[in-house]
């Protein structure tokens, strides 16, 4: 299964922190690709790539001017397109039917999402329908998308990797560089 | 089961927006009471409590200058002392046992945690062994502690709810308040 995010509406500088968090969790969760609504923010991107660099895999962070053209790209390659608002139709009763499609292109918004979105997605989700975090609800959409499995993902390539504990703090490293 | 959520090491104005996020996850992912390590954040507070009186529910925000006395005062009371890690034992392994306690206090950290917390938990979870978003988390734990069944649940004394639908926005109000 692949699933592909699609950030909505990010403002440069103003979103920058909660947008690296959505970025973040897309490539922890299993994400392939991260395309961001907005105009290229140099620091959301190396902020990105220094952890991708680090902790391995092949995720990829690109940047869109429209969600409605990028959208209609992936409806043609044949995506399933979900948009997460907190007033869309519960996660648990819908995840087993979208969990069915190959190919995912998962949209989220930020506070003022326009009607337009909701029209054009082929499933609305909410993940409670309470106001949250579109942080939280990426992380636990995914979750439920790929069934857990995504949570011992493994990242090819990486220079790092954590050895759970008990207690602290154990990693390996492949190669070590410290300026 | 009871969960509590503690915050540490809130910096006032720069941390406000990612705390914001994760005190709202915690009230809607079921947890009883969110208590947040710093000074008083009066923004913070008012964010929370205009959420709370509108969407309903009894869950409390407070402040706590030390992470330390309040992680024992609530082991006294008998809760089982949870810090979320990416270098802890992952969650889809630990979540049986966890669950087996009655009453959680669940640590969420930013990425400066020092060593004392580690070794205070009673247990060092991580959501992935990736970096991403304590947000998320915060999320995914609290999503399995309770087994989904957080996803619906109802909030007393709601002034709004929403109507899940497949297509667009629909709420009912029981008293509109509007200036």
């Amino acid at each position: 299964m692949e699933a592909v995010v699609l950030r909505y509406g990010h403002r440069i500088f103003r979103d920058q922190r909660v947008t690296s968090h959505c970025c973040l969790v897309a490539r922890a969760f299993g994400a392939s690709e991260i395309i961001v609504e907005g105009i290229q923010d140099p620091e959301l991107e190396k902020n990105f790539y220094d952890v991708a660099k680090r902790w391995g895999g092949k995720e990829k962070l690109s940047f869109t001017q429209s969600w409605k053209k990028t959208a209609q790209e992936y409806r043609k390659k044949g995506f399933y397109i979900t948009h997460l608002t907190m007033y869309g139709m519960p996660v648990q009763e819908e995840t087993q039917k979208i969990r069915k499609k190959e190919k995912h292109l998962v949209i989220i918004g930020s506070q003022k999402v326009e009607p337009q979105v909701y029209a054009f997605a082929d499933s609305n989700i909410s993940v409670t329908g309470q106001p949250h975090s579109e942080i939280a609800a990426l992380a636990v959409f995914l979750d439920r998308l790929f069934n857990g499995e995504e949570l011992a993902k493994k990242f090819p390539n990486a220079e790092i990797e954590v050895v759970p504990q008990e207690k602290g703090k154990k990693t390996t490293e492949k190669s070590r560089k410290r300026v």
